[in-house]
């Protein structure tokens, strides 16, 4: 099986959901300012989930460039990743429309929680499939999506509490995947 | 005529329209739990429509592997698949949105029917130009497309009585797709 | 300078033009067979534009297969042409949801004129940049095309009387992309 | 760091962003001459949008067939560009849609800004990547880059007294892009 068909599928779909994202953003029907500071929260929002998407573009294209070959349990986690990803521009909307709700922002955490464990699964059948070299370099990756996994899931009840200590949560799970991997890894080890 | 061509279309039409099906899932106004558990049947419809669109991508990316060159006949009736694929994002969103109501889960059985019925006549315009060996390999595939066809040709009728046996059995051919050809040839073989 | 990277992003830009054009099909409220009645016009519409892009696609890339190098006024025909192109899902929209009022098929039918036009200039500017053998194919394809201007122009002034008349004549004209070659130019000449 | 991969999904987006602005036209709900006419603002501005899309895409392809690798510089730099390119369909509607009030033409000369400015960062960011030659021609094209940003930075308090000066600030911008570069190269040494 090729993996070049199952990359530039996947490309394309980030690509697209990427860019439709901002269909969901409301034109105002006024042309005041007050109309467009309305539109903060989805603004901050839509800009957060542009760059988890870039993120998750730049990983996945990475991870398949150390594999050779795909099978049919990488085509199925793939399609689970695609899938969760697929619904972030429509978290993101109800998100911010809400202007950053209980119930909204705990289902945008929620579906970052199941595409960061889809990537994980991801990762878990791309190893399956991995000669011993690259299989250290992947799992060094995995370090980073662990850790992101925990926060999400700390910050789904913290929602309860207050909404806007998850995002924060959310926004530094971004800023800690945008850092370039060495230095954010030695700050790890050492909080350890 | 080159093939590359009409697959690159395909794939893009095809990574084109499961993305798209998104914007369908119409952001709820309010944001309690309530409003967003009035979207489950959206969300059951937009999952096994992703499931569906991304079973035809695979299996057509497969099926344009083996041959070689294409024909004005093969165009057509490649392009009669993408036209009623390309109407899945609004069946969806209609049986969706009414909570699946008679019509509209018609409509998107009649929708999954005249794909499955166009991809039939896409295998024979691709048979008719291959050599034996793929022939062979092209017709067992045709086993499963046309159980599905037999399934939604059952299901609609079904839908007059009740629209949910209908789902299920769309849901099934869809489970019917994932799982690997072999498995599911050895079920088919012991019932008959 | 490269002609494939323009053919791509043609190829890309035309694909999401046919594939987005489904948004446009609004979903009705309602779940009755009426209300599905009410889009016949819509989907006819939709139907017709889907036809005349994927013939767009089809021609466009069948010409650039012939040439082998471009040049600034290839890029702004090509532009013009994908700017025009990329109004059809607006017309297609307005026409089909007004159920096929005067004005709405009118600019129909000015934007495929004006599409068929940039077409023929990008014909030109790719002839101007052509050697011989290639020119006479390309100027043999350009028959169909200046039939096409001329009976979207005949079109026009039809919809003041009568605007079904117009869209019957559209239809050909789509009719007429999809027979073979060979067959319409025989028609065409014995009709001379 | 294989710079394909970042091309290829930029020239996507773009192809993305570029065609589904169409979506932000609103479909109007008569059917008159005079309803086609209240979308005169929307399509003028949509135009222009095309127009702009189309230049950053030929100018980021330009600029990237003369480097050879990239870095993480490169992908952050890029990845701001597209993110306010990608804010382009927004402001386009809101700026159409308000028949061009000052906030939103504003908010549109703002976003102009802001991807004519990262766009300037990604020049840099690829000028300390390159070598001496190359190096050369992109500062020459740098020229043209940074007496949009300074029009645009005019346009911007021109605003408060005639947003409409504005507006043809922006389309001068776009016709000097579509020069040729030789040309307007001689006329702003003349002009200096």
């Amino acid at each position: 099986m090729v993996k070049h068909r199952l990359e530039a599928f996947s490309d394309g779909v980030l690509a697209i959901i990427i860019t439709i994202m901002v269909l969901e953003l409301n034109v105002p029907h006024g042309s005041s300012l007050k109309d467009l500071a309305h539109l903060i929260p989805s603004f901050i929002n839509y800009m957060l989930s542009f760059i988890y998407l870039a993120i998750y573009w730049n990983n996945h294209h990475h991870m398949f460039q150390i594999i050779k070959k795909i099978d049919g349990r990488v085509l199925l986690t793939n399609g689970l990743l695609l899938f969760w990803l697929s619904l972030v521009p429509f978290a993101t909307a109800w998100s911010g429309e809400t202007h950053f709700a209980k119930i909204p922002v705990m289902l945008y955490g929620i579906i970052l929680l199941l595409a960061g464990f889809s990537y994980q699964l991801l990762t878990q059948s791309l190893i399956a499939l991995c000669e011993n070299e690259e299989l250290s370099t992947a799992i060094n990756k995995d370090a980073k999506g662990k850790i992101s996994i925990v926060l999400y899931a700390v910050a789904l009840p913290i929602c309860y509490v207050n909404q806007h200590i998850s995002l924060v949560i959310y926004l530094l799970v971004a800023i800690m995947w945008i850092i370039p991997d060495k230095r954010i890894e030695k700050i790890f080890s050492q909080t350890k």
